[in-house]
């Protein structure tokens, strides 16, 4: 007879309990450990064909099996794999295969491996669907859109045969510094949380009611929890000195709105908070994580959680060994590690009564559970084929994503959309113009040459007739080489309109060194983004600055168009730009998105989802700070340059004065489009809490909807209130009602609701 | 038969008792209440005598009496007092009588007004002696130099009638962009820990047995509590996101040693910390400041919380009504008001129930409590005589601090000090070069005309016979204005050397706005420092680097020195000047001491207590940050300019590995002057623990000791260690032994001791 844990028909948990008891203490050791590299299990052999290396045999007779392999589909300049060595979207559902069963032949009971992925805009895998970062994400205000991006993202990864889709989320962005700004949806957390509900939905679909993931959805892991968005001085994992009142208010909520929405797992991240490493905090882990504690203080999540890349072994630092490193881990709530020598010596932990062998089976049914639920024991190779639209389909949602993410930040004398009677001369200029490589973000896989579509490729095709395009790169994104830009200077001289495409990049080339985790160590020519690339200054590349002042300079009016994972500080773009959008990085598609707004097809829709500072210096610049009426520096303005939740349209809206319905479960908004041109409204909804049990925020972003509306069209727009939206984080952490009235405050961004009419919603407590 | 209370041979508590027993509700809030700016309570009449004004009697009369008066003594440019209309050294005994004399008539039970006065550095009175500000104290690595100055200072203000002493302290200076900087003791816990005991004894000196002052020392209320040195953005009374670790390790260590050292008083910050507003702390001020939990939880504190200025009125801002703010404050655990209309309710609260009279009585008890301790019962007006030498000892004493303060930051080739056969001609040019009115710091009483020394003045004075001065300002502090330094490339051109001294200033005139609480509000030309004026940038005023570019390019080699109330970011100054030195705010007499130690007259003894920044770009840069291994930015490098502890002298040093004495209860370090001139070598000893419950940074300044050596002289300096100096803050919060073992470091710098040679100190737990 079969045993119970073969039994699909059977409920997870006693499947999981079955097999669990039938393991070894070397078994369940192996199913903690994530430890190779994806690239090193396999080579590609001279007919084309993959075989497994030493090192994965090696690995699998370890353990008598593999818990969890990390990146077999990764492909990327540290990864060093490419076209000509990796798996594509034909061979790579195959080498998943030949991994698999092998690792099922290893393992005495049958135990398939997970297969880990990273998924952080799109598959980051050879020719699957890159999409824009989690910054342009944030700039569409748009869940739904996202959530159907994130579906297909998950489908792609099933249909490679990865199982488990590492995803940025959690991290709050409250410092552009920082180079992960870009993984961020922004610096505000109830965005955040949207945006992250979205992602779970989109990637998990609806689980079944026994657990079971469909085929072509993927469990999720939400990076990182927690804090890592407030690292000091915006320094990749550094310290981040945060109390727990700030953790809770705003860099919680998106991880608690995704435990909520049933994600299947959490990535412990690599900064400690307040002194508690979040790869050795029980309190955070095994306390408000899985706590079933009353009200907000615990969240009862029953997923797993996988540590950063490395960030066990780190903790050798306080413990003076990788095995009580391993031991620490595990007892502060780490189910799986990634690389890390200490969930090796488990068992030795154990022997050395360092954890106990209950911690250990926890952990393990967590990490079964998981492959229960994705089925792989019924299934341990199916993978379900992608339709032949599919990449098409993928396409579509990306250049959809970044058409809603790119916003006009200013338009100075209706510059934009380009009027074809006023401007037939078009200079396109700057390092961004006319290549899509910088503009992809950080961990994306190799293109295929012709993959995506440049601005000036876009431009020229899109152009109404007649229209002379004319361009010049004009500079580097780094360095100070002044050589192209009388070029430049020429081509804009000769025109009618330039359109500057300027920013950052977080490409990596095979010259780039990493650590072993993967972040860029040594910087190579314009790399000014991504994991290990934080910026001091916030500036330009100074070869930027000056093709900026030399172009505008020419009297051709200018429209700037900054391509960047971060927020760079350029106020001379603002002062003498004719308009000025960000595109974010909006993936391979881009350019297209840029052109149509350009040139009038579509109408901005994006809204700042972080705000822009003017400089480095007066740094933080988050709308949702403490209201303490701080006026301004002596030598600066302490305001951001432009405020969370701005973006410009094509048109103009009027609001009426937010009506609130009965007992205040709901406040209306009467919008009006009250300019010529269709548009979209993303309405935000702001409170300003009047009385309050601890120091309140100036604003708190609590609800948006977006409403398009052609010319003098008018419409409703209606947000649910009440108390659980309304809450706070009350004086001992837990949520609870405000005490007393607040103000609501709709406007188009954080800076408009500063001066919007407030209703004041009297709370009776 | 007279009442208990007025008997001084009876123990102070049953004093207080007795007279609380006898008072009225409206009494009592009497003394809680320090409404009035002191220069309201009088004005001068054209005879020169001192009347009382009708204000001061509706203060009395309002509450039967007075609980305190702040700034009786105070004139500066906010009080608008100056030597034309306000009491000084003469005149001030005679007023301070003329208040107490009403106080105690209106008073039915006879109670003494509580004489309140700012003494940040010096008492800020007209004609006192003005120290150099807290900042250069901190540069002196000197407590019993500045315990001396403290004591004083004490003496001065008790002389003139004043009793309690407000004095900055307790701020950690963690951003320098915070204009209050300059009251900071610097960034390390430790150096703020022993400055601040050298301060309570100063000023307290020995309290009797049974608890009284002498009569010429003050009780110090230590300002501010807590983490007002870390709000965001280096803001002036801005959020502080601190969590309670970050707090404990750094901001708190300066207030516990204070409250241990004995102070009398705390004053409760403006900030809140992590939603928490200090003046409606309760966990705070009633947990941790009075609380007797054990070990290291509650500190036992029994002396007095007053609020800072209006900050209990700010509470209305969560409350909804100033009542219910002194309500909140009050059960919170503060006793004292400062200009607030809160407190002056607290009749009406007692009778909303929003707080019980017990709770008032415990603040009354407080407040009578300090009042009996200072005499007041029993010499309400008696103030010792200052002896005649007494200004000649506060300047000598300024002197000392200001020349212990000054710091070489670098020497290239030996340019200081000035050799006399190398250097005849000198060129003195700058902003700071021939004046003292910005070299005082914020809350300076004006002086009178030819008070103090500028450098100018000591140089002619001091400088060989023979060498020949000139001197052109070339600019002024703030703007752009360049038409000064054709002069100044001129006089630096035609001499040997040029010594160009800038900086910034905190010098308010009476054109200057400010807020209700004395924080500057509207900026006048050349004030870029002091409360109320944060800068975000750190640079120079653009004329002042204009000048350092022009003068520098001369070719003639330069020596800059900075005047200023916190580290600017010019590393201009850095790369170009032939030498470099800080004075920080030096005081009066600063210019002497400059130029003695130009000149060799004595030798740099200052160390730096704050990291310089090369730019607000990279803030923060403190040292002792968590040991996180951050490599870079990648535009900048994250490490300071100069290092917290660097400081040249005009000789060498060479240290001997420590030697850790048995059980590790001592650390002797052999010093040696290597050089061929005397010196300070201030031996700094930092330690790494290796073993931690938390993450650790990446050193801590546990000791440090000066030692004076001839050249060739060689001394040994012992520190003690032991497991209470060796102690951490612990998971809880507790402070607790380190587990394991720790490395010692010993350095001239805490950029040394990452060089330096460490000695593991086996710790068993």
């Amino acid at each position: 007879m079969s045993p119970l844990y073969r039994d699909p028909a059977a409920p997870v948990a006693a499947r999981v309990a079955d097999l669990l008891a039938r393991m070894t203490l070397r078994e369940k050791v192996g199913q903690l450990n994530q430890r190779m590299y994806g690239w090193d299990a396999y080579r590609r052999r001279p007919d084309g064909e993959f075989e497994l290396t030493e090192a994965l045999h090696e690995e699998t007779d370890r353990f008598e099996g593999l818990g969890a392999l990390y990146g077999l589909l990764r492909a990327d300049a540290w990864s060093g794999v490419d076209h000509s060595t990796g798996p594509d979207a034909r061979t790579g559902p195959a080498l998943a295969h030949l991994v698999q069963r092998h690792v099922l032949e290893r393992s005495r009971l049958g135990v398939p491996a997970l297969f880990v992925e990273e998924v952080p805009h799109g598959l980051m895998a050879l020719d699957a669907t890159v999409l824009p970062v989690n910054l342009a994400v944030g700039a569409t205000w748009d869940p739904e859109l996202y959530e159907r991006a994130a579906s297909h993202a998950a489908a792609e990864l099933r249909a490679r045969g990865g199982h488990l889709a590492l995803v940025s989320a959690l991290d709050i962005a409250r410092d552009p510094r920082w180079g992960r700004t870009e993984e961020c949806f922004g610096e505000d957390p109830h965005l955040a949380a949207r945006l992250t509900e979205a992602l779970v939905r989109g990637m998990q679909g609806d689980v079944e009611e026994r657990g079971y993931f469909a085929s072509d959805k993927a469990p999720v892991v939400l990076k990182h929890f927690a804090g890592q968005g407030a690292t000091v001085g915006g320094r990749n994992s550094a310290e981040s000195e945060l109390g727990p009142r700030e953790l809770h208010e705003i860099h919680l909520p998106a991880a608690r709105a995704g435990v909520r929405a049933g994600a299947a797992a959490v990535m412990a991240a690599y900064n400690e908070v307040d002194g508690m490493p979040c790869a050795a905090n029980g309190p955070l882990l095994n306390g408000l994580l899985r706590g079933n504690a009353n009200g907000d203080r615990g969240w009862g999540f029953r997923g797993l959680v996988m540590a950063d890349g490395l960030a066990v072994d780190r903790l050798a630092r306080i413990t003076g060994d990788k095995v009580s490193a391993g031991a620490l881990a595990l007892n502060s709530g780490i189910d799986l590690s990634l690389w890390d020598e200490g969930f090796t010596h488990l068992a030795e932990a154990v022997e050395r009564g360092l954890v106990t062998e209950s911690v250990v089976d926890a952990a393990v049914s967590r990490v079964l559970t998981l492959k229960f639920r994705l089925g792989l024991f019924e299934r341990p190779y199916a993978t379900p084929e992608l339709p032949p639209s599919s990449a098409e389909t993928g396409r579509a949602l990306s250049t959809a994503l970044a058409r809603s993410s790119i916003t006009l930040l200013h338009n100075k004398a209706g510059a934009l959309p380009i009027d074809p009677a006023r401007f037939t001369r078009l200079a396109v200029i700057g390092p961004h113009a006319a290549t899509t490589a910088h503009g992809l973000g950080d961990y994306t896989a190799p293109q295929r040459p012709g993959t995506g579509t440049t601005v000036l490729a876009a431009l020229n095709q899109l152009a109404p007739p007649g229209t002379e395009i004319r361009h010049a790169q004009g500079c580097s994104l780094t360095g100070g080489d002044l050589s192209g830009i009388p070029e430049a200077v020429a081509t804009a001289a000769a025109s009618d309109l330039a359109v500057l495409v300027l920013g950052g990049s977080s490409a990596r080339t095979p010259d780039t060194e990493f650590d072993a985790n993967g972040a860029a160590r040594t910087l190579v020519p314009e790399m000014t983004c991504g994991e290990g690339v934080d910026l001091a200054g916030l500036r330009l590349g100074p070869a930027q600055h000056a093709l900026l002042d030399a172009v505008t300079a020419t009297g051709t009016p200018t429209v700037v168009v900054l391509i960047q994972g971060r927020p760079h500080a350029a106020p001379e773009a603002a002062e003498r730009a004719a308009a000025l959008l960000t595109a974010w990085y909006p993936g391979p598609w881009g350019g297209e998105a840029i052109a149509e707004i350009l040139l009038g097809h579509t109408a901005p829709t994006g809204r700042l989802p972080i705000s822009v500072p003017r400089s480095a210096a007066q740094l933080p610049v988050y709308y949702n700070h403490k209201d303490t009426e701080y006026g301004s520096y002596a030598d600066e303005d302490a305001e951001p340059l432009y405020s969370f939740g701005h973006g410009l349209t094509y048109t103009t809206f009027e609001y009426g004065v937010p009506n609130i319905g009965r007992n205040g479960a709901s406040c209306e908004v009467e919008v009006s489009n009250t300019g010529e041109r269709a548009g979209r409204s993303v309405v935000q909804l702001y409170i300003r809490p009047l009385r309050t049990t601890v120091w309140p925020r100036t604003l708190e972003l609590r609800a948006f909807r977006s409403v398009d509306l052609a010319p003098g069209e008018r419409g409703t727009v209606t947000f649910p209130l009440g108390e659980e939206r309304l809450a706070q984080v009350g004086p001992d952490l837990e949520r609870m009602p405000l005490p007393g009235s607040v103000e609501i405050r709709v406007a188009e961004s954080a800076r408009g609701a500063l001066d919007a009419v407030p209703v004041v919603l009297d709370i009776k407590g």
